[in-house]
């Protein structure tokens, strides 16, 4: 069993760490964005190094207090806020922000995991490269839950998820132990991947301390257009079209409830082009979108396109996109859904889900349809609060997330599992990659300190 | 401790196997390519399905009984082969050979694990994609193997290792629990990353049984270059300025003594062009690759080249790279080093190392430049064997490791530890990492039955 981190406890830990490490808790550490879980603390502590994270986590092995690592606390599941059980400490990155080392000859730039995504943007295109993870809460969060999560956003397609921009990873264990691994290196094969272990497992395996990024050229050329297409099945075609004679680094597909809720709580952001269905393309290189997309309107897959003819009308099109989010928050959904079906499904899960879905309800889809991941969001009727909907929220979920699963989907694409999802990785996880699961956790966090209740349930008992 | 595959032991299990399950052993099960190690077994088992594998291992984990896990068999480290203590069964896939499903929608390929790599690139392309994972030995290599090992190869720098190139697993631990996980999806975020840590682990966690591989469209054009370079230093500037112009998707640094082995040897291959250092350059595109170099030779950074103005031709400056490690094979290497360092610092490495190997060696330094990996073997002098050097094999290895280990490089960049690299793990990893493998090891294998003695030795007394 765990314990609370009593004063005393947190006193002693305060007496052997720098000046300047703990601080009360405040408002923001124990709330997240969708607000539907109220976290509980004891003190924050805040590690100004390695060595710190270490000290403070054999120390709270040692007398079973829980640990909640904080970043930037903009995760959707609820990961960043452990609202039951005895009283943790939560262990803030928020001093340990350094960028230590930018190479542009190699592409690598080393930073602390309390770095905020922005600001590693900001010091790669000083050096002339960039880092291609970019989310809506980039002005916010901290590449160390960034990589906690395995986070995902919109340059997926290209070039990966957060755990594939990332070549080293150092780490402390639940026993204070050490793993180091900031190596440089594009190709290192000696022994078990911890990196993408730890990577993805959302705080309660260890807590992430730094990491080696992977940087790319930014791209010579590239061209930015805004397409209504007739329906996601001639979206999915267009992908395809495209991606034969060029390289696409994003492909958003976008319904039109998006604009309109931006339009209903207050953004004056209006779309070049008014459809059911539009999709924001990206792709590199300094010619070809236009013919590719005149092509594909005489297939009948396009209905009409606007390419960006500059910086700013690019920006307007990706502010269409990246707000969606807030305004979704603005209305506030039901449920949210942030799933993937292969790719090639897409159309027939959109098409079953349209189908089973209460009409009276509004479905807000949207998100990155080159990687088979959708953000499947459900809403009140205009002018209905969600509130009075908060008893219908389980069943909505299971009828999206079963209509998930006939497709061999995922009910978690890239928010991963927090708290909020622990009920359906039991339900559609695999068994015996939970009893695997289970065991890793058992084996490398013993006393189940760790984020306890985040992914796995129940661990602490072990 | 673990017991010895006795002939009744053996016997029960083929009374509960598919016929045809157990076949006796073969020069070939026990063999690997360099005669570093010579394995033993006591009877080769052949599953025809994952429940099969899941019952053998049962069996094998109740009995203490040991398994080698055996692909196509062309590993360069000794993983394939347990040479001491208690025999064991050798588990090959040679009967799991299916290609399940080929999906030119969702570029994805389903396969079971024994599949030959050059018969899934035969499948891939007859559904109009390719499989980039590209090896010397993809006539033989089976893809479990590939993945157990997480197998590079030539494509690395655009598309990534063998573990970029796995979207879903499905493998059985030691115990016989199947983690199922034959996911067809670009994201899926829910929980630990199982698939990439038996990915790479060489068979000691557990043994893979099928996987979802990612496919590609096929490059629209491509364009072929074989250059002279005056350095190493000369090769990276070209690299880096290729790389702000195009695709870049291959770029192996090959040294003249390659082409020395390939004559000496008795290869009719003659390279385009004679330089001391030449690089073989592969990029996506119609175009640009001729301009690229006649800019790169102004700025002296490039002496002469060619471009490939067929597929013959293409093919021959592939088979001048491709060919160098069989040449290695007959002259006889005292010791190879798959290293890799930051890609900015091969030219130092390079530089360093030539520095230090004693003058009456042969060094033949090759591979994938834009990595940071190079094969850097060492060879007798003309007419010498390598027997007679048997006793410097150590010390030349550690002469190359301790400068790898200065520039914050690996020992083993694509090839793994299998059993030949056991003792450089333990020097040259990260003792926190180290700690957290074996526990990993320990949760998952508590017997110790897998693969003994590849990756980390003494697992059977834990």
């Amino acid at each position: 069993m765990l314990n609370n981190a009593d004063s005393e406890f947190v006193a002693g830990l305060e007496a052997r760490l720098s000046p300047g490490a703990v601080r009360a808790v405040e408002p923001r550490d124990v709330e997240e964005p969708r607000g539907l879980f109220k976290g509980q603390g004891a003190a924050v502590l805040r590690p100004s190094n390695v060595a710190e994270v270490a000290l403070v986590l054999a120390a709270c092995n040692a007398a079973r207090v829980p640990v909640v690592p904080l970043g930037g606390g903009t995760g959707l599941v609820g990961g960043q806020v452990m609202s039951e059980g005895p009283v943790p400490v939560l262990l803030s990155l928020e001093r340990m922000v350094g960028i230590r080392d930018i190479s542009p000859e190699n592409n690598t730039m080393t930073v602390e995991a309390g770095a905020v995504l922005a600001d590693i943007h900001t010091a790669a295109e000083g050096a002339g490269r960039m880092f291609p993870l970019r989310l809506a809460s980039e002005g916010s969060c901290r590449i160390g839950g960034n990589l906690a999560t395995n986070a995902g956003g919109v340059n997926v397609l290209r070039y990966g998820n957060a755990r594939a921009l990332c070549m080293g990873l150092e780490a402390v264990l639940a026993d204070g132990t050490v793993m180091g691994g900031l190596k440089r290196l594009r190709k290192d094969n000696t022994g078990y991947d911890m990196r993408d272990l730890i990577i993805g497992s959302e705080g309660s395996l260890g807590v992430i301390t730094a990491a080696v990024l992977r940087l790319y050229p930014v791209p010579a050329a590239r061209q930015t257009g805004f397409v209504a297409v007739p329906n996601p099945a001639a979206a999915l075609a267009l992908l395809h079209a495209l991606q034969g004679v060029l390289e696409v680094t994003g492909f958003e597909l976008i319904h039109r409830m998006g604009f309109d809720f931006l339009a209903e709580t207050g953004f004056d952001l209006r779309p070049p082009l008014v459809a059911d269905w539009s999709v924001l393309i990206e792709v590199s290189g300094a010619a070809g979108l236009e013919e590719a997309l005149a092509g594909a309107m005489e297939q009948g897959d396009v209905l009409d396109a606007v390419i960006a003819q500059n910086e700013a009308q690019r920006a307007h099109f990706w502010a269409l996109r990246e707000t969606i989010p807030e305004a979704n928050k603005r209305v506030g959904s039901i449920s949210s859904h942030d799933i993937s079906v292969p790719v090639s499904d897409v159309p027939a899960f959109i098409a079953r889900a349209e189908k089973e879905m209460p009409a009276a309800l509004r479905v807000n889809c949207f998100g990155h349809m080159g990687d088979g991941n959708l953000h499947y969001n459900i809403f009140p009727p205009k002018g209905k609060s969600r509130d009075s909907y908060a008893d219908e929220r389980a069943a909505i979920a299971r009828l999206v997330f079963d209509i998930v699963a006939e497709f061999g989907g995922s009910f978690s694409a890239e928010h991963g599992v927090g708290r909020l999802k622990v009920d359906d990785l039991e339900r559609y996880g695999d068994a015996g990659r939970l009893t695997a699961m289970r065991r890793i956790k058992a084996a490398l966090d013993p006393a189940g300190i760790m984020n306890p209740g985040a992914v796995l349930r129940g661990c602490e008992t072990l």
